[in-house]
């Protein structure tokens, strides 16, 4: 896509520094990093989100992200890694062609998973009958 | 497993609100959600983490996220949602049975992603070539 900022990356049109590329997908490290190693991995093919990407691309894609995810562990030494990936604006997508973070971890460093509460009996049911529902096999 | 508890909800000795299930992996709401209809997908073998489990059934839990996703937004009539998924207890995992969270998501819902820093350059082209030596291709 024209004005998509990963697309530029793909091209070469803006600079990053690339840790990995195939025909495939690329990764590069995210110059914001939460914490630093922080790396994106992209399908070069401009596709939004996770919900339209082709199985094929994905697969490929996820691949990649199990092939990076020690990588980046052993670049800083680090004790785990998180790997997400944001779906939509109001998801906290501020690049709109799907990536997947791989966000490197370590013991008592104070990030925290966002609180968690819990399903009321009735409501779990009801969830679970509308996203049944919801699937199209 | 024997004392992990997915693998229990796997062989239904533990119950769950389950949503999907194949023969290789399945799906049931969280009991914990950060939102209502928060989904976890897990294959059904025990595999700790991404970086362990083999490709060919990644591909397959990854596919299923995909299908799944779009469905939980349905479902709870969200804007959006995020993909996540934690590698070791330093990363906040609880469950050392790889699974990913579908986290629905909605337009000012309050929830924020990790605060972001930058990558020094010097430091960038350092991480940029561990990370490389690291990769075993």
């Amino acid at each position: 896509m024209n004005d998509c900022v990963f697309c530029k990356i793909v091209q070469g049109e803006i600079p990053s520094a690339k840790v990995y590329e195939d025909d495939d997908a690329m990764a590069f490290l995210d110059i914001h990093p939460v914490k630093k190693g922080h790396t994106l991995v992209i399908p070069k093919k401009h596709f939004e989100t996770i919900m339209v990407i082709p199985d094929e691309l994905l697969k490929k894609v996820i691949a990649i992200v199990k092939k990076l995810t020690p990588a980046v562990i052993k670049a800083v030494n680090a004790d785990g890694a998180v790997v997400t990936q944001t779906n939509n604006e109001a998801a906290g997508q501020s690049v709109p062609h799907l990536h997947f973070h791989i966000i490197p971890r370590y013991r008592n460093d104070g990030l925290k998973f966002w609180p968690q509460g819990k399903h009321e009996e009735g409501e779990i049911r009801q969830f679970q009958e509308k996203i049944k529902k919801a699937l199209t096999y």
